[in-house]
């Protein structure tokens, strides 16, 4: 899988759990500690992300890196799920 | 897990992984198509790759993404593994 389809994947799949979580954008970026509009650019599959900020997006969407991974790469990539 | 310590671990894992599969650093390095030295800076733990560096990292490992991290969170760190 190439880079940017990993980020877009990536992107869509934090969305999704953000989404299914009830977390705004905003809230959400404050629970990662990351400024809204780097969240929102990686959400928009923009941002090659390090693991490091891959994990802490993980956690405060109370899941583990591992877990994150298993369900980016069992999903076929599909932005209207 | 602190970002330090995911590095660590992200860094022994591949190095545990690469010897396993008999690659030298050298070889491997030429298979993930990153610098040596830059390789040899991942296995001892001072880099916060990005996830394209990492999936591209499993793959010339025979692995996948999710693999590599289902390994990395199932095992406590070890360097004497």
């Amino acid at each position: 899988m190439a880079e940017e389809e990993l980020a877009k994947r990536f992107g869509e799949l934090v969305r999704r759990l953000r989404q299914a979580k009830g977390y705004s954008q905003e809230d959400f970026s404050f629970r990662v500690g990351l400024h809204q509009t780097y969240v929102s650019s990686v959400e928009r599959g923009e941002r090659n992300v390090t693991i490091g900020t891959a994990n802490r997006i993980a956690r405060a969407l109370g899941t583990t890196l591992a877990d994150l991974f298993v369900e980016l790469e069992r999903r076929p990539s599909g932005p209207d799920d």
